[in-house]
Formats: structure tokens, C-alpha cells, sequence
């Protein structure tokens, strides 16, 4: 055991300190590296596999709902960038530049996207005439850079990979309904793929993406109470249609501009899954995501019978994602190993167990430890699997409604953030001055208008007039 | 059936003007577009389904032989790139340089990664301690720039997506037999999948990769008699372990440089189908790769119970991708649509076929109509889709045996070229000077030295010393 706690030990306590937690855990478990340029990771196998079966859930989803996948430069000139002036004084800031091109330099300076509104709408310009184009529902799966200044490997980085939608339509009515529609499909994703709860609602006007009318977003409750922004669907109004003159013959024959959306998610949700499942022993992944759902680790795997044994329940288990650890680490290494990387489960087999015709199965969310027959086993693994998928879940909504509290006066909201940590439910005057205020004192931002509201009083919290709206408040990553 | 003339009078005679002829199909199969910037290109749903099916299949080969996939950052700091001299030399003159982040000027240049050699390395030579670290066998799939002065929809442009194998070894043996092995999966998923044979071989050092010791190669032969490099596979040696600082300790506690390979194929492999396949009324798409294998279309689609059947035969053909042509287009309209997008069977159906409980197949390969009882359709169309991938394998091989010749002399390797478009067989002394100067004489490079060798005379063709190879000569894309 004393390698299990060595591996074990190398990981930060979670309590003690969760942002060098996270950290280790991202590192030990060999998610990512650092590359020499700052903010921009080496995603490793154990890091993109997970990436992976984001991609193949979340792809398959979209698709459902007729989305189409296409694929757009990864450089966007100035003068198109700055085509929209809210996009560009949005990202301006932060783009990076490309000013040369072999030997040469360029005539126009092009920058690598940082999102591809620009470029969707440059496309659908010439690629829409007529209302029997419309709908467009196209996708891409890519990589954008955005020069942060802080960074931290998933949650905040200088390159990272996304899925970006970009739809046309022509009435606002259904260009409003696939804006929600793709909220849910996020939300959907995340509550059943990843077993992260999650709430739904608008962002105010200080907090929307540069250019949108209006910014859905959900957003998710980590282990320390702070909230992360886990997805996000634009509405984008006709802006970027007459900027970049994306006209359509309707029905009627006449000429109009077309609503647009836009919505992304992005290898965020790994950091958001690292703090949400994650313990003191490492990753906690849930059975959908897991790139290896069952572990079977041998116990004097040297003995007669013991690693034959371990195939045959391997290919038993055909039905799932299994690997057997044969690799000549001591059992107690490849428990902590397995632990660390979050699979959901580890079936121990050893000549005991053989004699008596049992293995033993561990629950990685729990530590429960089940002995079974390994007769019928495949319906032990697979009725396990889909318990610890629902109890990963419901733990991390009881935490997410036990860290949320109501506040109805300023004092009951400061206190609140003092002496608790997560989302604080108050009301809002509607107006950015409190929100700013409230940001600058407090450190506090309004992480959205949730779709379901509560009057906890009538008026703001921060200003004592009407209150507009219900705000779910919170400190952020 | 005025509709359906007019649709391929839209692209030219592929014997008329192949080069148009390509273009055109690009843009009517609705393939790509072009970007605002040159060699830039957005490659649309029907484009991207292609690549989308590539992936797929040759990801899954290459999981089978042991591949993880990571993620590499896409910028490359200049000094980084530098420390290896040979591959500096090769691609600084084609690379894209992000000299600002932001409103900073960077205080180093960073490029646009055109290959990930260097990123692999780095990151290899701290991920790396022992021999029971070996080997790692890594792929990315991500875009790449390279600053091309002509470019061409798929077959060259500035920005493309591709993937990159990067392996390192213990021994030099091991890392040979991954470079192989790498070349047979991609000639088995070009054969296997695409329908497209290739040549097999060894480049020259005059046309190997930068900072390779051996390039392997897999030659196409398109329609119009030119061939395509269609996927590499690249043996360093130890140039880049030594430059990189990539070491281990073996299991005989010395100190050790890794042993390297890189592989990779490009959305190239979409204009070699393209242009390999494709007819004059357009794309010709293997059923492997097809998004769609099936467009069942209705003929009066109005009259009661047509459409009704139409989706009945869907249904019965769930194991196929299947789609019914359900739009308010003339069928004259649908049928060209269908052949001008490649899908290789199109089922008709109309009032009269329901009635005697039979329906028409079409070939898109050959244009063979079938007419077939509804019953059973799913065995039909089983085997016809069979049928027509080991058919248009058959046929892209006979075209390439057929535009294969020997020449033994330099006045048959002139008249040869002069006469005819294809591949020749020549004998080469092995020295760069009579291939440059056969390059600069008649416009045709050294392809490959093929794996399987014969002895066509024993003088080089050029210089009249004696031979040491038989080289692949060809006009090239």
C-alpha cells in the first residue's frame, strides 16, 4: 500500500488548497502538459480521449437536430473582422496576428480566429438567395486563440478546441427557438453524458458575447463553490446580417436580412467535469465519458490461471470499454493509478477469488466494494455502471442546491458570500451600475437570469429600487 | 430531362479540360468554396462528410495498431523551429508568422505549425526517461499552414486538414517497421475504402521529406494520367532525437536517442477520389466513403401512396445510409443532383412500380439500371454496393496498369512522355543530377522507387551509367 498512498500523496488535498488540487490532478493523471508557449497545453491521450467522447455525444446530438458539419479558414483578414464593430472591440484585444506569410509580408494583417461569426457570415453572403436555402445549420470542430492573460490548462487558455455553430433563418421565431433549442441540447449533455446539473438562463447585457443580442448560457457549481460558465447560445438578431449584407428572396418576394445564432462548447467542460467529479484520489469520470469504463486488475497475476482468468472476464465484458491491467506494477500501484484516472470501475480478481468462483467489483465515486459472482457479471457491470452515472448526478445536484442560497437584502447577500461559497440567488434592478458595484466590492459577477425565476423580494439588492429580475450571483472561474 | 442536361452542362468535359473539369465539380458538388483568402478554403457539408467518413476509417486503423490521439499546440516559437536545420530549410519559406497577441508585439515570432516534428519533439524529450516509456505512438488531427504560391482546392492549398503521426522507439528496427506499417494502412485504406491503387515506394532524397532520412510514399495515378502523392510515412533515424535532446535509459542502463517516424494524409486523398472517380456528369464516391449510399426518388411524387412508399423502402434499408429525395424538384432535377454528388445507387419508384411491387436501381459507376422486386431490396442493394467497390477498385487499377509503361532507353522514355500520360518505368544511376535534369528537360519527377523492383535495362535512362534503381517517373499534382 505504500505506493498507493505515494501516488496518492502527490495530489494536493482538495480541501487544503482546490486550484493547486486541480492542477495536480490535471498533471498526475496525464490529462495535459505545458508547452513552451504560455497558455497553449499539449493535450495527452488521457486528456484528449475524454475529448474525444465529448466530441462523438455532443456530434451526435447536434446532428439529431440537422446540423451539418463544415470546416472555415482559420484566418480571417482585418478589414472582415472589423466588419462588426461590437464583435471587434470585443476581441480586438485579444486576437493574434499573423503579418507575414513565408518570406513575405502580408499586404492586410490576418488574425488567427478567434471565433468565426466574420467567417460564417462572409460565407452565407454569397450562399444564401432564397428562402428555400434557408435554414443554414452549420458546425465546425476547431481550435481558437484568444491571448489571455491568465491562463490555466481547460478552464483558461490561449489556444483551445471548441465546436462553434453558426445558423441562419428566416423569421426571428426560428432563429429564438434553435437558439434555446441548442441551449438544451448543452444542458441535456451535460446533466446526462456528464452527469453535470446545471442552470439555465439569460446573461444580462454586461455579460453577453460581444455582438449578440442576447447570450443563453448554463452554468455549472464546482466542488468549491464557484460557478463555470459551461456553454453558451447567441442570439444574434439581424446585426451581423446587415453588417455583412446577408440578404434572402422570401416568400413574399421581397428582400430581408436573416436571424442569426451562434453557440459553443469548448474543452472547458474537462475542467468543468475535473472539479465538479473529482476527489482527493484524482479524476472521478462518469461511465458515458469514460474512455475505459472497468479495470480488471489481477492479484498475483504470476499465479496459474489468475491473468487467463482476466481475459476471460475481459472478454466477458464485451459490452463495454474494458482493459486489463497486466503491466508488472504491484496491485496497490495500479488501484491508484486506475483511481487517479477516474474509471469508473475496477473488478479485482485473485486465486481466492478464482477457488470460489467470485471477483471483487470497486465503485470509483463511492470506494464501495462489491463481491460477486463472476458468473452473470456483465449485468452486475452494466446495472453498476448506470448507478454510479444517476448517483453522480444526483450528488452533484444536491450539491449544487445546497451550495445555492437566497438573499433578500444587501446585508443577508454580503454576509452570504462571506460566510458561504456558491451561487447566491438575489434581485436586480436591471441596471449595470449595481451590477458593476457589485463586481468591484464584492468580486461578485451575475452569472445569469435563470429562465426559472423566483421574487425572493421586490427590490435590488444592491440599489433598494424595483427589482427586474431574479440574478443567480456568483464568483467565477 | 432538359433540366438534367442543363445541370451537367455545367461542368465541362473532363476531356476537354481536366483541370476545369475538377474545379467545376468542386463547386457544383458543392465540395468548397473559396475564402477572401487565397489557398483558403471552406469546405461545405458535402465536402466535409468526405472527410468525416476518411477520418473514421483511417482513425479506426489506426487505433488498431496501437495509435493515441493527442493535441499539439498550433503555433511553434521560432527558435523551436530552428534546432533542426534541415526541416528549417524546408519549410521557413512557406510558413505564416504571428508576430502580435493582442495589442503586444511578441517578443518572439511564433509560425503557424506547417508540420509538428518540433512540438512532438519538445514535447517527447521531457515525457520520455526510460525504455518502458516506448514506444509512444501519437497522432494529431488538426490544420496546417504552408504559405503555397499556386493552390487548388484540396490538392493544394495554404490551410489544410490532415493528420500527423509521430512515433519514437527504442531501436532502429522498430521504428523501420512503423514506417512501413504506417504506409500499408494508408495504401490498405485507399484501396480498401477509397478504390484507389497505389504504387509503393521509396522518394528519393531529392524529393524526401526535410530532415527525413526515408520517405515513403504511395503514388496515385488520376484520370488525366498525372500522379498524386497521396501519403507519406518518414523515418528520422536519430536527427531529431539528437537536435531535440531526445533521450532514455535502456533496459542496459545506458543513455539512449529515440528512435523516430512521422506519417500523414491530407484532405488531398479528397481531390485524388475526386479525380480518380469522377465522370462527366461528377463525383463518383466509393459506397465506403459515401455519406449517402442511397437516394431513393420518387417519380410523381403527388399521386397518393408514392411517397408513402418511398419512405416504406427506407425503412426497410436501415442498414444502408439512405435518403429520400423528397424536395419539390423535378426527378429529372434529382437525378442529376444525385449523380453530380456521386451517390452510388439511386432507387426509382413511381405509380406504375408500386403497382407491379418492383422498383429501378441505378448504378452511378456504370449508369446500369436494374429493375428489381421491392421485396428483398436490401440483398440487392447489399451486393450491388459490393459489387461497386471492388468494381471501381478494378477499374482505377486497370486505368493504372494501362498507363504504366518501361522504358529502356532515353529516346523510349521521351517519345513515352510525348505520346502518352502515365506513370514510366525507367531505369536511374541513383544520381540527383539526371533527375534534375529529366525535370527540368520534360517536366516529370522521380514518384517513387517502388518496393517491388524489376531490371527494365541496366543503364540509367539519362546519363547511360550503370543503373541502380527503377524508378516511378509521372507529371505530378
Amino acid at each position: 500500500m505504500a505506493e498507493q498512498k505515494k501516488m496518492v500523496a502527490e495530489i494536493t488535498s482538495l480541501d487544503e488548497d482546490f486550484t493547486q488540487w486541480y492542477t495536480d490532478v490535471c498533471i498526475k493523471a496525464e490529462l495535459v502538459s505545458y508547452s513552451q508557449i504560455k497558455g497553449f497545453m499539449v493535450i495527452k491521450p488521457a486528456g484528449y480521449a475524454l475529448w474525444e467522447a465529448i466530441q462523438q455525444h455532443l456530434d451526435a446530438r447536434f446532428k439529431a437536430t440537422g446540423v451539418q458539419n463544415v470546416y472555415m479558414p482559420m484566418l480571417i483578414p482585418e478589414s472582415l473582422l472589423r466588419k462588426e464593430g461590437e464583435l471587434v472591440n470585443g476581441f480586438a484585444p485579444e486576437v493574434a496576428w499573423v503579418t507575414a506569410g513565408g518570406s513575405e509580408p502580408l499586404t492586410e494583417r490576418l488574425c488567427v480566429r478567434p471565433t468565426s461569426e466574420t467567417l460564417f457570415s462572409d460565407f452565407y453572403k454569397d450562399d444564401v438567395h432564397s428562402y428555400r436555402d434557408l435554414p443554414r445549420l452549420y458546425n465546425q470542430w476547431c481550435s481558437v486563440v484568444r491571448w489571455e492573460k491568465e491562463t490555466r490548462p481547460f478552464l483558461r487558455s490561449r489556444e483551445f478546441l471548441w465546436q462553434e455553430g453558426h445558423t441562419i433563418h428566416a423569421t426571428k421565431e426560428e432563429a429564438e427557438e434553435r437558439t434555446s433549442q441548442m441551449l438544451d441540447v448543452y444542458a441535456d449533455f451535460l446533466a446526462e453524458d456528464m452527469a453535470i446539473p446545471t442552470i439555465k438562463g439569460r446573461k444580462t447585457d454586461k455579460e453577453k458575447f460581444a455582438g449578440a443580442e442576447a447570450t443563453y448560457t448554463i452554468e455549472a457549481l464546482m466542488h468549491d463553490g464557484r460557478a463555470l460558465q459551461s456553454g453558451t447560445s447567441h442570439f444574434f438578431g439581424q446585426k451581423f446580417a446587415e453588417a455583412y449584407d446577408i440578404t434572402f428572396t422570401d416568400k413574399d418576394n421581397t428582400l430581408k436580412y436573416v436571424w442569426q445564432t451562434s453557440w459553443g462548447m469548448t474543452t472547458r467542460v474537462i475542467g468543468a467535469m475535473i472539479m465538479v467529479h473529482g476527489d482527493n484520489r484524482g479524476l472521478v469520470l462518469p461511465p458515458r465519458i469514460a474512455p475505459v469504463e472497468v479495470v480488471i486488475i489481477p492479484i498475483q497475476q504470476r499465479k496459474e490461471g489468475v491473468l487467463e482468468k482476466a481475459y476471460e472476464i475481459r472478454d466477458a465484458l464485451s459490452n463495454f470499454r474494458v482493459k486489463v491491467d497486466d503491466s508488472d506494477k504491484s496491485p496497490g500501484f495500479k488501484f491508484a493509478e486506475q483511481e487517479m484516472r477516474g474509471f469508473p470501475l475496477r473488478v479485482e480478481i485473485g486465486p481466492r477469488d478464482i477457488e470460489n468462483g467470485v471477483c471483487v467489483v470497486v465503485r470509483r465515486d463511492t470506494g464501495e466494494k462489491i463481491q460477486t459472482p463472476i458468473e452473470g457479471l456483465d449485468q452486475v457491470i452494466g446495472d453498476l455502471l448506470k448507478t454510479i452515472q444517476s448517483d453522480m448526478y444526483e450528488r452533484a445536484l444536491r450539491h449544487l442546491e445546497e451550495h445555492t442560497y437566497s438573499a433578500a437584502t444587501k446585508e443577508e447577500f454580503v454576509s452570504t458570500f462571506e460566510e458561504k461559497t456558491g451561487f447566491v440567488k438575489a434581485m436586480w434592478c436591471g441596471e449595470q451600475a449595481c451590477e458593476d458595484k457589485i463586481k468591484e466590492e464584492y468580486g461578485v459577477t451575475s452569472r445569469c437570469m435563470p429562465f426559472r425565476q423566483e421574487e425572493i423580494s421586490s427590490t435590488c439588492v444592491c440599489c433598494g429600487k424595483p427589482a427586474k429580475k431574479m440574478v443567480y450571483w456568483g464568483k467565477a472561474y
